[in-house]
């Protein structure tokens, strides 16, 4: 932060400023008061007094609305969005949303150092902030291929980087307990410049979650329970109240706030759908729901602005005061918290939803990110060497798989889907260094009776991964995932019936979110057409090649026993 | 910091840890409760867990007792209490005092970047954290001959040093708001780096308050009223509640505290006197007052330890939590708190007031400090160049004094004092470079008989001050000021009827506290017996060649009219 001299008399009254915004009722979070009829003075983008009595070239009278500072997202997956940083903006500012702090795992997974180096220019100039903490955990285990990895080394250039504030989610715990060197360096690293680091602990208590934290790990969105917030509290824990798309773990952890504990906890969305924040909101929505929980305004407010700029060390953020950024939202309800106008470094950016700015285009990513082996039909065959197969069985709606022994179904001594015992066939395609690695195997859960679903996502070294009643259409779907460059494709046979492209990594796309949103809606739709006992089949299969999630999952190198931590064959005789 | 892995293997119980402080009432100033029966585990200096069922080489049964983080004086000179820091040591410490935070302003007037040194070398391995301040205001005008001064240039170096922590108190408010470049470079110096800036800024409110805080100085100690506190709260400032020897602004400022704002406070001493530290105490002293005022047992901890770790950036301080540095202070009382045992880095170094480790010996400054031109005792002659003459009026008790004009006393063409109506002749001999610059003027308001008074300590630049009744008084006080290489002196013709030698940077003594305060009461009772009207001379004595307090003040170049910001002839003719 450099001084402005321009603020020094701006402050004094000596130079007018460029906007009053006149009788609101402010959210004073320093303080810890609502101040009525307040004005807040403004000049070039940062807080210059608030009733101190200044002129202003402008003035906006708020008629009693209430003012408040931006709000925080402090821990989000942008990837999950499946949309590019200028588009994520579009949908999430005019809710009140004016930065984030943005973990980029799924293209860092891809595309490494070129992939934090994207999300860095793509999220410049933006009508939010955009931070980035550093990915942590690239690749995240050894049992498959990831497009990329991210050691310590490779970090040195971001901590120069001034909207990159720290170290990623720590989900490798176990690393931390023995003592990876390769994950204390990176630690090390940003501990030293007195970065924070991100924790990702769930369930961790006792001695190991004191031993994760004493490595200098300070916050964690992983709680479920009260009882476990209250421990990484008392252990020193910034907790994180998550309102994902799939993990909703706020409302359970509401108990946990108390005025003694208010200044420890923030919220965030980790991973939440464009739908989601379409129809439900962002960070609004999570603000609406501590409100509706009965947590105090003030503490409310300090959890959605002021606490992620203490624990991040944002020193002009999150209040309104004298050197603030300008970044305000004005709303008229405590009750029912709706952003009635976004203010950005002093700049009216939204109002009532609607955006006033145009964010600027999503920037094409470094290069291609889809490098498969040349492929054929018959690369999908599965020889049986074996009568009894391991079948991963999924659930609708959950990342754990169980383990089932099935007979398998044997065809000209080939094993192949059986739509009458809901088997089908799962494929993990190695897509960044063009091995030529696939992963075989059969998976049940899902209710497809004909065709292929495939997409790019794949958490968390996002290989292709097809899943499909036949080879034709298996072979189908990871051709046109190839040709889109990564994407979401629902094949039969010959025909691709429907698709959405993901560019960007393969993970996100380079369209607005009204085509985003459509897109996934229409498959949503076909889903239920095509008769799937899985209500979320697309979010079930990227999950399906995460090693780290009991019990059977499959990579690109074949099965893994995850409980186990080990590789096992598909057949179990 | 660097990650332990020591430290992980302790949490994790792999290996055992050194100690365990069990049976303890925690105050858990993270989670906001009070934990009975807790047990801490320390290795190595930092705690491993807590009621992690760790197990220690060695347990104390603290029977019940509380236990909480090791107390923070957030703003201290600790030239003030007239010892080094070792000696200050060895009083603070085992009241519960386990890290302050020093501002060396006084010793870098005379010393400038070499004092800055000498305090840091000084406070090497003592039984308290000792952090320091860079002091911001060095020379503190340019009406008078400091010793040295310290621009940003001289400042970069100290930036590197972990114990330095950011800027010391901003007191030339004058300057942020007329943009005085070379304040604005050692400001931006230590925003940039994402350091503290404290403040100083008394009675400054509305737009100046603002134009100063914009600059990014974040805390005042100066505050005398709720009103004043809480609009610094408002506008981003933590507050210091200051509990010195002469500014006592604590009790006034209890209201301000409340559960929503009593984060943003913390406690500090700033100026205390080392036979109040004996008497009366230090932190542990201010803490009682806040407890008996009402504050929230946790809230008044978190005052005292978890708030000064949050302002300063000190991540392991201020809580028990894994990770957290071992200093603890053990007590069996809310209502009247008094440190039973205190912890550093995990080891018992005081118990009952005694400390039970012996510091290192104070170490010599770099340099003698008092070099004054050859003198003899007609340089204390002041011609009669009128009748009527300037007169500064002293008051006991104070720092503020008044201008009175009186009729000169004149013998042999000469001004001379006159007991009768309370004038003393007083002059500012510069000791620093030796340029022979000798202010002279008079003063009333003391009650002196005989002698004269003289001391090296003289705000802000410290040259030596000596006021008395007659000539050979005057040059035996000054001439024994020189021979002590510093110190405070009471002259009756050649007679030292009693000294305290100050020989380091002439502002502290190099013997233990014992010593200098039996010299100090000494000082006291003498000036009763010599039936001083003034009840605080040396004090007051000290503040007369401040030119920043009104109204008359005299420099080593003169008299000054602080109100007019002017120098003014001794005579008003």
């Amino acid at each position: 932060m450099t001084i402005s001299k321009d603020l020094i008399d701006a402050a004094r009254g000596a130079v007018p400023c460029d906007l009053n915004l006149a009788n609101c009722s402010l959210l004073d979070l320093l303080r810890g008061v609502i101040r009525k009829g307040a004005t807040v003075s403004v000049r070039k983008g940062i807080v210059a007094g608030v009733d101190d009595g200044l002129r202003a070239e402008r003035t906006i009278d708020l008629k009693g609305q209430f003012l408040a500072p931006g709000l925080v997202d402090s821990h989000v997956h942008i990837e999950s969005s499946l949309l590019a940083p200028p588009e994520y903006a579009r949908i999430v500012a005019p809710r009140g949303t004016t930065a984030v702090v943005a973990d980029p795992h799924e293209i860092a997974n891809v595309m490494g150092y070129d992939g934090m180096r994207y999300m860095l220019a793509a999220s410049e100039g933006l009508p939010i902030d955009v931070y980035l903490m550093v990915p942590s955990c690239v690749p995240a285990t050894d049992f498959d291929t990831a497009g990329a990895a991210l050691y310590a080394s490779d970090m040195h250039p971001f901590l120069r980087e001034p909207r990159v504030l720290g170290l990623g989610e720590v989900m490798n715990y176990p690393g931390v307990l023995y003592k990876d060197q390769k994950l204390l360096d990176k630690i090390a690293l940003f501990r030293d410049a007195a970065k924070p680091v991100d924790g990702h602990a769930p369930g961790l208590s006792g001695g190991e979650l004191s031993a994760y934290i004493s490595a200098g790990i300070g916050s964690d969105h992983e709680c479920t329970s009260v009882a476990e917030a209250l421990e990484k509290l008392s252990k020193g824990m910034y907790i994180m109240l998550r309102e994902g798309s799939t993990a909703r773990d706020l409302r359970n952890l509401i108990p946990a706030i108390t005025p003694s504990t208010a200044s420890r906890f923030l919220i965030c969305s980790d991973d939440r759908h464009p739908n989601d924040l379409v129809d439900e909101g962002h960070m609004d929505h999570a603000l609406r729901l501590l409100l509706a929980g009965g947590v105090d305004p003030i503490d409310a407010f300090r959890i959605a602005c002021l606490n992620p700029a203490t624990w991040f060390g944002l020193k002009t953020s999150g209040a309104v005061a004298p050197g603030y950024k300008a970044d305000f939202v004005v709303f008229d309800s405590l009750e029912d918290f709706r952003a009635r106008m976004v203010f950005k470094d002093g700049v009216l950016i939204a109002e009532d939803g609607r955006l006033l700015v145009e964010p600027p285009g999503a920037r094409p990513p470094a290069r291609d990110s889809v490098n498969i082996k040349w492929l054929t039909e018959e690369d999908f065959r599965i020889p049986a060497a074996g009568s009894r197969i391991r079948v991963i069985e999924a659930r609708s709606g959950s990342i754990i798989t169980g383990e089932k022994i099935m007979q398998a179904k044997v065809e000209s001594g080939l094993c192949v889907a059986d739509v009458a015992r809901d088997l089908l066939k799962i494929f993990v395609i190695e897509r960044h260094s063009g091995s030529g690695n696939i992963g075989k195997g059969f998976i049940t859960g899902f209710g497809l009776g004909r065709g292929a679903i495939g997409l790019t996502i794949s958490h968390d070294s996002h290989n292709m991964i097809v899943a499909g009643v036949d080879d034709r259409s298996i072979f189908r779907a990871a051709k046109h995932l190839n040709k889109m460059k990564g994407g979401m494709v629902f094949a039969v046979g010959d025909e691709i019936v429907l698709d959405l492209s993901l560019p960007i990594a393969g993970l996100m796309s380079d369209e607005g979110p009204a085509i985003v949103v459509d897109r996934l809606r229409a498959f949503e739709e076909i889903f239920v057409r095509e008769g799937l006992s899985n209500r979320t089949p697309l979010m079930t299969l990227s999950f399906m090649a995460l090693p780290v999630i009991p019990k059977l999952k499959i990579t690109d190198k074949g099965l893994v026993d995850v409980e186990r931590f080990s590789p096992v064959n598909l057949f179990a005789d």
